[in-house]
């Protein structure tokens, strides 16, 4: 068993972590840290993590982290170098949050408005790449970033036909659902229940979310030249998952079957993202807990578009299950151990 | 005080239609029919309308229907054509339902692969058009074609933005989010609660659903040119409400400033179609229960797509509201008689 | 049109006032206050109520309240005292906070812990008193106190059987279900759509919920006995709507139709509280919005207990639709006038 | 390995059964069956169950089940002796419907009107009894009745105070909120998501639902009585979880320490059920797709009433998480092999 130190256990993606480390065969929790929230019990904080609710909460501090195999940095975002600069090099550091995603600097400014840490290798393996698979630059790393989790769903679900060459990077156009969890715990009145159920907003409209550029960078990894997104991100009635909508315009004399070809081959071999049967289309439900991705495409004639829809649950696959995937890779276990690939429903 | 019929009684547009009856002053409920459920009180399908719990479901006949001033047809898709040439040309007939919203038979029977039966006046009074507002051709009509839900929203949406030329008609992108009463009462396993809650899926998608005719009719309408829709519905956790997240090319060279000036000439003097202060985007649970329509638009310089968000209840503005305001020009009230423009909020 | 105050406008309290009183047709919305939020627009903070979306909040003062007609109180607990003894003895002022709902000071210390500030007629035109009906203590009352949302639905419930003499006022215990804005606008983690959605949990169990003492006085007030109510609420995942569910012991020899006719007999001519037809169970969304009171009773012969279950809207006929209709009352207007008595189903 | 079929795979709790199965390292899954469903895939049925989404279901025949280890049954109530009598008496079946469950063959008559198919050893290994834990029957037991979802919360929640002499067996009652999903996969217009969404209603009110004799024989086996429970079902607006608020007289002289005492007691061992720590109330989306029940118990002085409120997951511990558990014990296996304690939170 490998140790595994979480820093920000409080949080839903720490917590999340949390509920993925309990259930893998081959990693163990270690230091739990948290700001706050230091000094409580983990009980007090995510009562559904039955096991360990009697752990006390420590300072996030190098000296807590280090002597660990393995740490999760589940930090808001700008807080994860501070820390990661100070832990031994040969402690693995999966982080979730943002601050080492993006390899333009000048981007990371433009949309998070502070200087730029770095960036360490993107932590989504079964990304179609210009040169194969993402998942070739995760071999040995110790440092790894993982994704956001619009980002998440919007890459696995476009990249195919980029890659593939079936679809155009001009214009493409994404809308996206979330659930509330993506917005974390924060104390705002319109995360309220009473505002949330029964209602949908979009918000960050007009190309000013943070993963915007994260997504603009996994899309033009394709090859297929520099991709600019019109996204807008929603919010939906719902704790968890993402259920993104994807449209790009085919390029001139594709077929329907190409199309299809083009997603097959991108995730024949893949245990976690699935190319449903055709006819079938994704829900959110679907994928709720689990480490998987479901993604349907079709090409609609009438309007030349290919129009490709992704579910992941945002606080699994989407952010802790891609950090225990990684955690999985860095530390030379198999890929896929200890990763729900059920959902839970209904 | 009028006398409205109510022919469909049983189902969520006719009972919507009835609850916003009970609210207007100057009209009142008259006989209530229904298929399945004649000779069932009204309490036993819509425990809600409290007031009208004893009243009896009547079969759906002309003799029942006739001797009222109006009647508001909410039946099935395809039912409304055989009652309504049955009705003297002096009572006033709305339908609900789509049998007479496309002018295009061909459009019609491509995507309701029955025959045409004709159209009507189209009851969407706010709809900018080339040659002004449609309310002019109401004014005067006894049948009317109450429009659909997603039309409703997505129309109101990106019409001003073509009347005013600030976007082209060429590859218009609408994802949007409709709550589940938008599929009716039909028993069907996907519309389940236990299916439902949490979960968000995409239906109809590759334009099949037989609401984009008539949201490229209304938008063609608008003299930019003909318009084509990639169109993609979604099933949202939600009992009420469409959120319509709308993209169209901005015409290059239009600024921020044009394209607020088109929304805001379009709506500056509507009632029920409000575009909010810069920087709020609309919720659906605002609208809620109301007939109001809440709109934002931006320009999103990084793409040169122009983003609107509109948010209607499907069963009150998108449905049984615009069902009255018809109701209220045909029979000569001012327009927005009895209409709830508040929300049920939160 | 009588010209109507509310302070505490931004609270949901305040604007489920503001929305009855919008389409209410002999009363008009004057001057709207705050606290945190006086500056705002009241779009700000209610999108929903559209029409008043430009109406500025103001400084709760006296000068501002004065010279309306009436005055609604939407105040956190507490703060009404010292506003309502500076407004003018003329002025009707209706509170909606509990500061003058209890009659016995102790009671109010114990779970209040603040001194009292006396009572004021208690605003439940319905309850069944020993003397008849507590309507008769509100004709020609400036002061009325808003009863709160779980006593309104507890006490409707179980008073007849109490005033009728068939249930025990023994042993009395009840559990009812909340949705959540019935805890306001206030920014707690448990609050959180994340939390609230997809999960029930209880509070204030043991008998320390402050309702407590509300319902016993009222059901005291039958003239059966000191009540003693074992009350457990639960916050459930809906955004509005109480479902108490109440159980009383049978007074011995007690049969079916006695206990039918005690209910029958106490709202036979109430336009507000309905005894739904036997057999049918009352559902929180169908008295949703509006002021309607649904009731359904029968008698348990295994274990001798008579279940009464009532569904009631918390923010409307549990807070403001009751404010509305004690506003009816003092101003001489008839009960029920502008109140909703169809619900927003589905 | 061991192989289990399941019969009724296409329904929630055969599902469900799947899910655990799928994370269980000792138990493998074999055939699966099906009634209208056989010939459809199962990811037609359960898109969530992504790696068995190709298996097809076949018919629910003896000669499928056969030949496999352990044989869990999911199928509507009445169903399971007509197969469970022609298995192999080595083969260990499991039944997650009623058949097996109530050992009073006139209650059974009384309450599922059909004759009785006599009874198994009851699957609630916690369940504190006269002579010690329920779990002492199911050693080497080869048929096992699972328990139904109500009576899991409710006899784990108020077994204790009987069997520890602190409650009175009179007078005992029970109100408890469900998720949908307790309602099975059934087509009935008040299970749709337009209904359920936002809004409560009681059902088999008045001592009529199915699980109450279940229920009573549970407490009664506690050897503090016969008890006669009042309880009441509700239908809460989640697809999964029961909250159920059981409230019993307190023996006279007992104080608050001896009450938590005897929840303690029972409890201090058991690997899934958990008395959480003083002042903290379980919520059910805590043990979400966990096999854990939380429970926690007050005396509230006023009233002389012990309240105790435990939550389950209604598809996990309380059916399929219970016939895994029952399966462990059966087969030989370590009681908590494989089953998940965490929740699955927000």
């Amino acid at each position: 068993m490998q140790q595994v130190a979480v820093a920000g256990a409080s949080g839903y993606a720490g917590g999340e972590v949390l509920r993925l480390l309990l259930a893998h065969p081959q990693l163990e929790v270690g230091a739990l840290t948290a700001g706050g929230n230091a000094g409580s019990t983990l009980g007090s904080v995510h009562p559904h993590l039955t096991p360990l609710a009697d752990r006390v909460l420590e300072e996030t501090t190098v000296e807590v982290l280090s002597g660990h195999d393995a740490v999760v940095l589940a930090l808001p975002h700008g807080h994860s170098a501070a820390i990661a600069e100070q832990l031994p090099d040969d402690v693995v550091v999966v982080d979730c949050g943002a601050d080492f995603r993006l390899r333009d600097a000048q981007a990371w400014t433009t949309f998070y408005d502070t200087s730029h840490a770095g960036s360490w290798p993107y932590g989504m393996p079964e990304l179609p790449t210009a040169e194969g698979k993402q998942r070739d630059a995760l071999a040995g790393a110790t440092r790894i970033a993982v994704p956001g989790c619009y980002p998440t769903a919007v890459s696995l679900a476009l990249a195919p036909g980029l890659a593939g060459g079936v679809v155009s990077p001009e214009d493409v156009v994404v809308v996206a659902a979330s659930g509330t969890s993506g917005a974390g715990r924060s104390l705002k009145a319109h995360l309220l229940g009473s505002e949330v159920m029964g209602s949908m907003s979009p918000y960050g409209v007009g190309g000013v979310h943070r993963h915007t550029p994260e997504i603009e960078q996994n899309l033009s990894a394709c090859g297929a030249g520099d991709v600019t997104v019109s996204f807008t991100p929603t919010l939906a009635p719902m704790p968890r998952g993402i259920l993104a909508t994807c449209t790009a315009r085919a390029v001139p004399g594709t077929d329907a079957a190409q199309v299809r070809a083009a997603w097959e081959t991108a995730y024949l071999d893949e245990p976690f993202v699935h190319l449903l049967p055709e006819g079938t289309w994704p829900n959110t439900s679907s994928v709720l807990g689990s480490n998987c991705v479901h993604v349907q495409v079709t090409l609609d004639e009438r309007t030349g578009r290919v129009v490709v829809v992704a579910a992941v649950d945002n606080l699994a696959k989407g952010t802790a299950g891609a950090a225990v995937q990684c955690l999985n890779l860095a530390l030379g276990l198999p890929e896929a151990t200890g990763l729900p690939v059920a959902g839970v429903a209904p």
